[in-house]
């Protein structure tokens, strides 16, 4: 089996993480291929930056999705999800997403945690969207950015945990590590945390393996059936080919 | 690894056609114990058939658990869910809640159908529990028992598909079969179906298998917590010394 | 009038104290029978406690009922609820559910207090459960037990009071005490609190006298109609026979 | 114990008829007051008719409360309930509110039954306010006028039995009537429906008796608290001195 | 374009301040005419106030509209906003909905801020109505009285700007002041704070221009269409001529 | 005042209805600049086209926005709607979000309608995470396309009032046309139907108008607030610019 990582920003970094933390929760036989970005921001810490790299990660899935068995979205804000879903006949998941569905089943409510305080308002609306909002105790950020967890790992690792604590403090049963970057950080500071923490990235590896291994049909009405046949000018001649050809039912 | 399916009303049958659903859904290396309740309803489709149920579902886990990487509850009520949550340290997985777990990474919104208008706001009640009310598009049900489903297979296949239809056409993207009689039932009606027809004990092992694999820890604090140390009387020896083992930390 | 106050767990004391609100708040003419587990937890502080009294429950009232006008749950879970409505042809009421009635007719939005942060997300799950989730301002608990009631009553009652205080101070407008244990302490208190000190018991023994008074019909179909005709095994005489009688709508 | 009926509107026959409801659900010993307006709409059908019955329903009030162990609002859009609630020392129990609750404790979900099509979006607003949005089946109504109810009983109570019908065949469990001029109408037609018909008049009277007698604290603080020395000029000498009395705590 | 600002309380203070803002506000030719209440209470600071005004909105809109454009209720509880959308055949804009639709085209989330704690959950319910439940932040208050705007400005504005911090805070991305006291005070303090602070009064002018230039019809059917023909006594003539006049489609 | 029009898909023909539904609506001294989209979807009628279109919006915005006094999208799926009002620091409006905040003024409860069953469930995403899912009545489609709008403009036009009637019948109280192509069609079908038909363009460019006249500040703390000094590659030079440009207060 084959999964497509896609890191839609630009840092090669934030992928060899989400690479490794990949690698450590897939299965044995399980194929990972992690791409990065070729156009858009370098980093997503903004809803412009988030809006700009949907484009991005259409580009990228369709790309390199051809030949793999699933597509695992290892952006926190599950960029452009269900856009994926309706473009392609595999499975795709969200790592903000699979964190959610996991944590749903550890615990009856749960806290995320970030970089920044000024994504929080983004998740809460990501979580709603989802439809788990009555299952989300808080949203709490740490005051780091994204390149700190590479250049000071130990202070980034010592907010996580306190903000962690606080969330549990609030009523928080398991907490969410929701940031690509913090990907591999939850098995370092999980012993001192007396709930699960959960990375989404590992989360997503698992979901998607076994959807992949399931093999549901996609659906071929609906608002994610496949279009077929639309025009579209000006992207990239695999993303072009992809949105154009022709409606063909997935599994016909 | 091995997963125990919990059925716990007294129908051998019912357990006879959930583990074949399960053996078609597991893993290679995934071993597979069906047990069927020893006292209780001998089906459930009804509110008290169901809170009876509990009893004997916590009696199957503390009999048949040790020994177990995960359980599956194949019971499509989903009875007393996070009860075994606390009580067990292996991760423990509803068919139902696994259904619309996986229903939501493949449809905005999906319906449910199962057997009989009775249970029908029995469901609507789990699933906004879960959390997951504004993602259903509607509760089916077809006017047959789950006796019928083994005296009466085709008329209740054929009830089934046109049900599902109706849902598909009043807006679900995906369709889940609610009825731990109907396992299996998914892949004989899928080809006749536009949208993904899910049954949840495929659902339920596949995630069971990765909460196993992925060896999340539980908590150890909160509502879900081991209590350890806990008195019941008048109940099976195995599961009287579960509740009243020593309060130990799960991983510690 | 007949009413049945239904005391799930073991513990015999918990009884007398309910016994005791019931009486003071009952009507002249009103005849109370309190019941006491005769299986089960010792006391219910657990999910899987909980659970495992849902059986208790229905053994008590196929045991009790009989010749009663009305039941009262005297369990602040409200444990099996639903199930006992359906099969029973009386009223039934749980003493959280009545208090949060009595509330939402005293007060906009009101808090619920409690012993133990462990119960906290159950208590909301059940607020949520009746639909009045909005109105529910916030809920709180003292870190003390159901036990230490009889034994530290001083200290318990001086932590309810300030803790009932926090809720005011945060928005509450009433307040309701949820735990059969803490039945009796509302009068003693109330005088040192600026809103309603609300007791599930004396709110549900009114509520019980009120609909067995009012007679209302019970359902004669849909998801709490009798189901008749069920049968069960290895639960006590009583049980059965009650999920075994023929299917009679109860007022033909 | 004395209870006020209010009905804001003009309209005699409909105290009449409230009244007829009232003493045929009330307790032995309980006295019945039923007033009705002196100004304002005839009848209340609208929103406009709605607001303008608020001022006759605190000036009803303030008039008759005096003497009074607590207060029904006859009137089923529950007119300025939370502004008696603050005005009074007493009780003050809603009609529609009434059915509410009693519902709640009868049926899972129920319906809701009203003349016309007009009030449907009111009653919905009334119950979402209410907060128990989540327990509503469905609003339904007969095409036809409170007035018809005197003059073609005949008509209205068949057109009422099939509009009931209606929502339970959609789901509810449980239905409510409507309307003040709807009271006495329930035992009529409960024969012929399977789920418990409703009056909101006969529930009114007995969840007041139940507040009544319970003698719940009115909150010192809080929007339902007494304000106390509030000026306001215009109106009849009785409403503008309740409104101006000290403000005293209730039970100080 | 001439609109009507209606202030439904006795005090011309805050007729003056609300016109002082709303002519801030105007666009050039828009003509303003402001009134205040001829009975009911001095001020709006309880709940029976707020009722009680409904009538006076009602009577100032039957004297005053004839010949506007459209009306501003220029009253922070939006009293009585969807009976004179019925009544009239002009627009109709509350000055605090018109704060939430303002604020919700700047902010993904905002808060509220107010008079006292006492009219807190009043506004919640105030928002909860609109739909707006979920953007909303927090609601805050300060510990002064509408009074004190005028005698007390320099504190009372300190006040206002503390409250906004904290709210701003706690995730509030705008500020909506609600009160007409405190109309005119946002763009006094706007310098000092980081987010949008708005005043219904400013917001309300500008949508009731738009809505009167849009020139949208009135709904003809539904539950604020013109009901026509409704008796009603004891009222101004004007108020009773309204209710009275025949039905006639708005735009027919 | 100058605003701009952004239509983010390729097709001119519906850049020309959006400018001429546009110029109906605006005021005098309102200029009008119309963009169409230089690369993306031809037409915008599905989730990844949808996601496709937020780089186009973005793109068209940093090099039009400069010297306009708000923006409107002219695109009913208000594609990267929040993206834009953090990136600009002038006024932006949704098209179909400007209708809902309308339709909330004049309706209690609102029908929104298409073209083709595959959106509707991306609609309702939209009206949900504005907030206002609680006054949606129900969205309806016509099995239309917009090209279909040009060419058969009157079979068009006779399912959309078929349509929008039926939206009526089910409890709308006003229908929101959703879909750039029917610009222009309201003021057509409105004379025919008893409720207002309300167009996106028409509501957008007067919010559009009234925001940018009452000069609000951008908040410059939270979620919209301007990033300043971020990077990205592979985008215009203009939309590259803007992305880069330092942080500065707007209004410092």
């Amino acid at each position: 089996m084959k999964i497509l990582l896609v890191n839609p920003n630009l840092t090669q970094a934030v992928t060899d993480r989400v690479l490794q933390a990949a690698q450590a929760a897939a299965r044995p036989g399980t194929e990972l291929l992690a791409v990065t970005g070729s156009f858009g921001p370098q980093v997503i810490g903004s809803r412009a930056e988030n809006a700009l790299a949907a484009h991005g990660v259409l580009d990228l899935v369709a790309r390199h999705a051809p030949g793999c068995d699933a597509v695992v979205l290892a952006v926190s804000l599950d960029t452009a999800l269900w856009a994926c879903r309706e473009l392609l006949d595999i499975p795709v998941v969200g790592m903000t997403e699979a964190g959610l569905w996991t944590a749903a089943m550890l615990a009856p409510r749960f806290g995320l945690l970030t970089y920044g305080q000024r994504l929080v308002p983004v998740y809460r609306e990501l979580v709603e969207a989802a439809g788990l909002g009555s299952r989300l105790a808080a949203i709490g950020a740490v005051d780091m950015t994204p390149e700190q967890t590479f250049s000071e790992p130990d202070r980034v690792q010592a907010a996580v945990l306190a903000e962690a604590q606080r969330l549990v403090d609030g009523g928080a049963e398991a907490v969410l590590l929701a940031g690509a970057a913090m990907a591999a950080m939850a098995p370092l500071l999980q012993p001192a945390l007396a709930v699960p923490l959960l990375d989404g990235v590992r989360c997503a590896v698992g979901l998607a393996e076994t959807l992949a291994h399931q093999g549901w049909m996609k659906p071929r009405v609906g608002s994610v059936s496949a279009t077929g046949g639309r025009q579209a000018h000006g992207i990239s001649p695999a993303l072009a080919a992809l949105m154009a050809r022709p409606h063909r039912p997935p599994h016909a």
